[in-house]
C-alpha cells in the first residue's frame, strides 16, 4: 500500500511533488473521454522517469508476437494500444533555459483531478537554474460534450522580469514502451502549421489507421508569432518579455480524429474544423459544456457514502475512471482493463467486460450503452468461429477470444490462450444479463441467438464422455483462478457451460414460439440440425461432471484440489505476499492458494441455485484460501460476504477493491489503472451492502450499512425507470424517480413506488 | 520419410545434387570430433539455402532469453551452442567468374560420408556462367587422433584453359541463425597472415570464451602467392593459369584451440603449433592416423547386421555419429541432443545423455568414458542446488536444469523447467547404472553420494501429503511424453522418485559401513540429518501414490487419464499426423495421444520389478496410443516388443529410429541430427534383439533374431573385459575377447567363458 495522495469527496489531490510516484500518478490523474485518453504527463518537457501516453480508442498496432516456444495455434500479433500523437505538448523557456520539473528546484507543486467536473489541474511554483522563478497554473479536459475536442490553460507568471518562450506544439513520432521489437508503429503522413492552425497527421503501420490532430494556440489572446511544421511536428511560438508579476496565458485548442469516423479525404479537415469549433467556443464555456455532460453522469451514476471519506473518494474515482472509458456511443469500441491509462493489457477486451462491467453499465445508463457492449461480441462471431476452427474445432463452434481488438486472439501463453475458455460463458452470460435487466427480449431474436448458438456448440464439442467417470468431463482447462492451469473438471466452468447449454435450449424455445420464420432463417444460415444439436446438449446438461467435496456443501474447485497441502493464507508470512512477487511460478501452481475463488464467482453468478447454507459453506472454504492477486477477486468476495452476514469482512474487501490503485495496493498504478476492475467495487456497493438483485424482472433490495458509513444512496437505470435508494442507519428509502410506477421487493416484502 | 541417399553398409551417398535438401544433407553428413564439429556445407561459396555451422564443444553464448510472458523462476539465458570460425572456406575464380553450385550448372555431383574411415568426400564438375568447366574432388576430416586439427584435400581440374584464383581463409565473423535478438555473439581478437601461416582469434561477448584457428594452404605443394587479414578475417590465395586437364591441388591444414585448453596467451601460438604440426605430417598421414582411431573404436563398437543393408547403414550411421560427438576426454563437455550438427536445441545437455547415452558408451568404450559423464554432473551440483533455491526449496535439495551448459537452467517453459522433474531421477539412475556396468562402488563413495543426496532432498520436498488419497502425492509435473503437461501424480515420475529415495537410503548404509570416515564428513559438509531425513524418506516410500488402472496390471499415467477419450493412434487419419505439426497444442493436450509412453519408459528402465505379463499388458496398452513423435521414443518400445516376443513390432520401430534422420521421418534433419536417440537406437539392437541385461554384477542375454536378418553381431565392453556377441539363425556365440574368464547368463543358463 502507497499512500501520498490527500483524502477528499470529490478529488484527487497530490500537495507536494513526489518524482517517484510520477508514474502512478500519471495514471490515477489521468482524464479521457471514451474516444480519447491521456495520463497525467506534464503539458511542458519532463524528463524524468515517466510514461508519456495519449491513446485513441479502437486504434491499435499487431504487434508480432514474441514468444519463446511456439505452439500450434498461437496468433501471430498482439494487438497494442497505441501512444499516438502528442497533443498536450507546450514547452516553456525562460531566458532560453527550458522549465523542466526534474531539472529545476520546484518550490511548490499541486495536482488535482476534479472528478465532479472532469478536469485535471496543476499548479506550481520553480526556481530554474538561472535563479529565475516562475509559478505556473494549467488546467485541462478531454470533453466529454464534444469527444473530438481536447482544451488546455496554461498560465505562466513570472516572479522576476524575464524573457519567456514558448512553444506549443503536436508530435506525433512517439513510440510505446511495450512494444516487442523495438519497433515504432507510425507512419509520418505530414505535418502543417501557420500562426491560425497547426496539424499533424500519422498512419499506423499494417493496421493502416490514420489519426489526425490540429490545434489552435492563443497567447493573452493573440495570434501566435511564427509556426513551423516538419515531419510528424508542428509547432506555434510565441515569445514576450514578462515583468515580475506578469502572466502569459496560453489557450491551447485541439480537435483529434481518426479514421473509424472520418475517410482519408476527411480527415485533415475534420481534425481542423474540431479545433476550430473548441476555440471558437472558448475555454470557458467548452469546460462549462463538458462540466454539464458530467453533471449528468454524477445525476445517475454517483453513490453517495457519509462518513467515510476514503470510501466516497475511492468510489467516485472508479465511477469517474469508467464513465471516462467508455460512453457506450460506438460498438466498435471496448473497455480495456486499463483504459486510456496504460500500455499494460494492450487495451484490448478481456472476459472482464461481461463479468464485471456490463451490470455498471445496465444500473448507471440507458439500456442502450449496455447494448452496444454485446453488439460488440455479435460483430466479432465470425471471427470467434474462425478462432475455435484454428484450435480444431469445426461446425459453427465458436471460441471468443481471450484478449482482442477486432475478434481475432491475441494473447499467447497457451494455459490461457486455450483453456481459459470460461470467458465464452461469462459473454453467454452477459446476454442473459442484459436481458432480464432491461427485458429487451428482441435481442435474443436479433443478435443474441446466434452468438448463443456458436457458444453452446464449442461446449458441446469442448467436453468429453469419461466411461471412467461416467459423466461428460472438461479436461485441460483454466479457470479464472489463474494460480491453477491445465486442470481438469474446473467446477466453474463446467457449472457455466451447463448453464449455457440450458439458455441456449431456452433460447431456441423462445425463438422457435416468438419468432418462427427467424428461426428458420437462423437454423438455414448455421446450418443447424436442431434434433441432433439439442439432444447432445441435453445429455451434457444431464450428465455433466461437476466436482464436490463429498459429504459437505462444497463445489469442488477441480479435480485433485484435495489432494494439495490445506495451507490458508493465514499460514503464509507477510514477507511471502504477493506471492506472485515472491515466489516461483512452480512454487504458485502447486500451493493451495487461489488467485480469485472461482468456485465463489460461479455462487455470485448463480446465487439463486444455490441455498444460504451452500452459499456460506463455499465461501468459508474458500474465501482462507484465496490471496485476492487479481483485481477481480474481491468484490465477488465482497458482495458473497454481504449476503452471509460477515459484513466486517466485506468491508475490508471493500476498501481493497475501491481505492486499489488510489492506495497503489499491489505496487503496479504506474502501469495504469485497473479499470474493468472498478465496475466490481460499484457491484460491491450496489449488489454487496445494497443487496441489489434482479430475479422474474423483479429489482430485489435487502441493503446493510457498514458500521464506518452513516448512510449511503444509489440510483439504478431499469427498464426507463431511475430509482433512488437511500440507506441510513434507521431506514432504506427507494425512491421512483423518473419512469412508471413499479413493484419491487424491498427486504423480503413487496412494495409498489 | 524423404528417401534421396543411397544405401550401403558403410557410406551414406548422396549422388546427384539436391539443393533442395541441401540443409538435411549438410546436417547428415557432418564431420567433427569430440571437440569440434562441421556441417557438410561447401568449401567454395555457396549461395543457395543453406546452414553454415562450425561448432565448437564446450563453447557457448548465453542468449538473452526470449518469452512472452514472464514468469519468476525463469533464466535470464538460453545458452546457445555458436557458430564459430567458419576454417573450411575456400574461394574459387575462374577467369574471375567465382564457383558456386547455386549458380552454374551441375554437371554431376558426388557426397559421400565414408564412416568406416570418418571422412568426408566430394567430386563435382560444373559449367560456369562463362561456359568454362571445371571439375572438383574435395574430401575433409577433423582429426580424431589429434584433436586440434583438421584438413582439406581440394583438387581442381580445368577442362577447359583457364585462370584459376584461389583463396584459402578463415572467417570468425559468423552469426547464428536462431538469435534471438538478432545479436552477434563475436568479438573480433585479431587476424594476422602471411604466406606461410594465417590466424584469426575470436571472442565470445559475456561468456568470453576464446578461440583461435590457424591455417597454412599449400597449393600444388607450393606455398600461397599472397597473404592479408583484416578484423575477423585471414586468407591466402594463389592464381595459376591451367591448361585443359591441368589440376590444381590445395591442400588446407587447420588447427583450432580454445580457452577452455589454453590460457589467453597461450591461445595463438596453441592454434599455430597445431596447424604446422597437421600440415608436417601432411594429408595423407594424418589421416592415416584419423583412420586408425576409428579402427579402433570400430573395433569395439561396431554392430554387424547381415542380409539387410538399410538396418546395416542405420546402425552404423548411429554409433558414427555419437562417436565423433563425444568421446569423453573432457568432464566440461557433454552430448547435445543434436551434436555439433545444427543450432537446435542449443547444444546442450539434457536428460538425454543419462537415460540414452549413457548405456551406449558404457558398452562401448571403457568405463573412463561413462564416468566423466557422471563426474560432469557431479561438478554442477552446486548450481543445481541453486536452481532449485530459486523455485523455492531449501536445504539443499538440489534440482538438475532440464538444458544446461554450465550447470544453469537455461530452458523457460514453465510446463517444462519447472514441471519436467523426472530428469533428476535420470541422473541418479544414471550412478545406479554407471556402478552396475562398472562395479565401480568407490564412485559412489566419492562423488556419488553427493547427489543422491541431493536429489532425494529434492523429492522429499516436492512430494506432498494428500489428506484425501491417504498418501503422499506428486503434483504439477511433466513426464516424458510432454503432450501432456502439469498433471498430478505422473507414475513414472512417482516411482523414479521412490526408487531414487531407496536407493538413497541404500547409498547410507553403504557409505556408513564401507567409507564410515567419508560418511561422517559428507554428513557434515551437507548438514545431513540422518535419522530425520531417512525416516521422511521411508515414509514417501512406503505411502506414495502410483496410480494403476482398477483391477488391471496397467500402471496409469497419470491422474484422470482415463477421463481422455480413449481413441488409439489407428484411429488417426494420416493427415492428422505428425499430430505436433497439424494441430493446435490445445487439441494435442486434450487428445490421449501419447508422444512418448513414459510408464513404458519406467518399465524398460525397472524391467526386473515386473513380470512379464505386467509388462505385455502395459505395452499393450501403451504402444496403440503413442505417436513416438518424440526420437526418443522408438527405442523403448523396441526393447519392449522384443521381451514380450512381439518381433516384428519391434522390427518397425528399429527402422523408424535408425533411419530416422538418413530417411528423415519428421521432416527436420534440416535442423541437425537426433544424437542423442542415436544411442536409443544402439540400445535397440543390444538390449533388444540381444536382450542384454546386467542383473547381480551378472551379464544376461537372450538374443532374437529379426526375420528380415541372417544375422548380426556386436560387442560389449564389461569390467575390463570384450565380449563379442554373434547371432544366426543357427545359434548365438558368445565369446570373450580381452579379459578375464567370466560366467554370463545366455537364454538362461549359466555359461563360462
Amino acid at each position: 500500500m502507497i499512500k501520498y495522495l490527500l483524502e477528499d469527496e470529490w478529488k484527487v489531490i497530490e500537495d507536494r511533488f513526489h518524482p517517484q510516484y510520477q508514474r502512478s500518478s500519471e495514471s490515477i490523474f489521468s482524464i479521457g473521454n471514451g474516444r480519447f485518453g491521456q495520463r497525467a504527463n506534464f503539458e511542458e518537457t519532463y524528463s524524468g522517469d515517466h510514461l508519456q501516453g495519449s491513446y485513441i480508442a479502437g486504434v491499435y498496432y499487431p504487434d508480432k508476437t514474441r514468444v519463446g516456444w511456439w505452439k500450434n495455434g498461437y496468433p501471430e500479433y498482439f494487438a497494442k494500444v497505441l501512444n499516438s500523437i502528442n497533443w498536450i505538448g507546450i514547452r516553456v523557456f525562460v531566458d532560453e533555459i527550458e522549465l523542466d520539473l526534474n531539472t529545476c528546484e520546484v518550490l511548490s507543486f499541486w495536482r488535482e483531478l476534479d472528478m465532479k467536473s472532469g478536469m485535471l489541474h496543476r499548479s506550481f511554483e520553480v526556481k530554474l537554474s538561472n535563479g529565475k522563478r516562475i509559478a505556473v497554473k494549467a488546467s485541462r479536459f478531454c470533453s466529454m460534450s464534444d469527444d473530438e475536442t481536447a482544451a488546455i490553460s496554461y498560465r505562466v507568471t513570472a516572479k522576476e522580469s524575464a524573457q519567456l518562450r514558448v512553444q506549443s506544439y503536436l508530435n506525433g513520432d512517439v513510440a510505446n514502451e511495450d512494444t516487442n521489437w523495438d519497433e515504432r508503429f507510425w507512419l509520418d503522413r505530414g505535418a502543417q502549421a501557420d500562426t491560425r492552425l497547426a496539424s499533424v497527421a500519422v498512419e499506423t503501420k499494417k493496421t493502416g489507421f490514420l489519426v489526425a490532430a490540429s490545434m489552435i494556440t492563443r497567447f493573452n489572446g493573440e495570434l501566435p508569432q511564427d509556426a513551423s511544421s516538419r515531419g510528424f511536428f508542428a509547432e506555434q511560438t510565441y515569445s514576450k518579455h514578462l515583468e515580475a508579476g506578469e502572466e502569459l496565458h496560453v489557450e491551447k485548442f485541439v480537435g483529434i480524429v481518426n479514421s473509424l469516423n472520418y475517410t482519408e479525404t476527411e480527415l485533415l479537415s475534420a481534425s481542423q474544423t474540431s479545433a476550430k469549433r473548441i476555440s471558437e467556443i472558448g475555454f470557458e464555456s467548452a469546460r462549462e459544456f463538458h462540466g454539464q455532460f458530467w453533471d449528468k453522469i454524477w445525476a445517475n451514476g454517483d453513490i453517495k457514502i457519509e462518513g467515510d471519506i476514503p470510501a466516497q473518494q475511492g468510489i467516485r474515482f472508479n465511477i469517474f475512471h469508467l464513465n471516462q472509458t467508455y460512453t457506450g456511443e460506438d460498438a466498435r469500441l471496448n473497455i480495456g482493463p486499463k483504459g486510456f491509462t496504460g500500455e499494460k493489457y494492450g487495451g484490448s477486451t478481456y472476459w472482464d467486460t461481461e463479468a464485471y462491467c456490463l451490470p455498471f453499465y445496465l444500473n448507471t445508463h440507458p439500456s442502450d450503452v449496455g447494448r452496444q457492449l454485446l453488439v460488440y461480441r455479435y460483430n466479432q462471431l465470425g471471427k470467434a468461429i474462425e478462432n475455435a476452427e484454428k484450435l480444431g474445432f469445426s461446425g459453427g463452434a465458436a471460441l471468443y477470444p481471450m484478449v482482442t481488438m477486432n475478434g481475432e486472439e491475441c494473447h499467447n501463453e497457451w494455459e490461457i490462450t486455450f483453456e481459459e475458455i470460461h470467458r465464452n460463458g461469462a459473454i453467454a452470460f452477459g446476454i442473459y444479463n442484459y436481458i432480464r435487466h432491461t427485458g429487451d427480449r428482441k435481442y435474443m431474436a436479433e443478435y443474441g441467438f446466434d452468438v448463443m448458438l456458436g457458444i453452446c456448440r464449442f461446449w458441446a464439442q469442448r467436453v468429453n464422455w469419461s466411461a471412467e467417470k461416467n459423466a461428460y468431463v472438461m479436461l485441460g482447462v483454466t479457470g479464472p483462478n489463474e494460480y491453477e492451469n491445465n486442470v481438469n473438471n474446473n467446477w466453474y466452468t463446467n457449472y457455466l457451460a451447463k448453464w449455457c447449454l440450458t439458455y441456449g435450449l431456452k433460447s431456441i424455445i423462445f425463438l422457435k414460439e416468438t419468432y418462427p420464420q427467424l428461426y428458420s432463417e437462423k437454423t438455414e444460415k448455421w446450418s443447424f440440425n436442431e434434433a441432433e444439436e439439442t439432444s447432445k446438449w441435453a445429455e451434457i446438461i444431464e450428465s455433466i461432471y461437476l466436482p464436490q467435496v463429498e459429504g459437505t456443501n462444497i463445489r469442488l474447485q477441480q479435480d485433485g484440489y484435495l489432494d494439495k497441502d490445506q495451507l490458508l493464507v493465514s499460514d503464509l508470512k507477510d514477507s511471502d505476499r504477493p506471492i506472485n512477487q515472491k515466489w516461483s511460478w512452480d512454487r504458485i501452481l502447486r500451493s493451495p492458494y487461489i488467485k480469485q475463488a472461482d468456485v465463489l464467482q460461479g455462487i455470485y453468478l448463480f446465487e439463486h441455485h444455490f441455498d444460504l447454507e451452500t452459499i456460506r459453506d463455499n465461501f468459508e472454504f474458500y474465501e482462507p484460501r484465496t490471496v485476492h492477486e487479481s483485481s477481480l477477486s474481491p468484490c465477488v468476495h465482497v458482495i458473497l460476504a454481504a449476503k452471509i452476514g460477515e459484513l466486517d469482512k466485506a468491508y475490508e474487501l471493500y476498501l481493497r477493491t475501491a481505492r486499489l490503485d488510489l492506495d497503489d495496493y499491489n505496487h503496479e498504478a504506474y502501469q495504469g489503472l485497473h479499470i474493468t476492475a472498478m465496475a466490481g467495487t460499484w457491484m460491491s456497493v450496489v449488489e454487496g451492502f445494497g443487496g441489489l438483485r434482479f430475479r422474474d424482472g423483479l429489482i430485489k433490495l435487502s441493503p446493510v450499512l457498514p458500521k464506518a458509513w452513516k448512510a449511503y444512496s444509489f440510483r439504478i437505470s431499469f427498464r426507463e425507470r431511475t430509482l433512488l435508494v437511500e440507506v441510513s442507519q434507521d431506514e432504506t428509502k427507494v425512491s421512483l424517480e423518473t419512469g412508471e410506477s413499479l413493484e419491487i421487493e424491498l427486504n423480503g416484502q413487496l412494495i409498489r413506488l
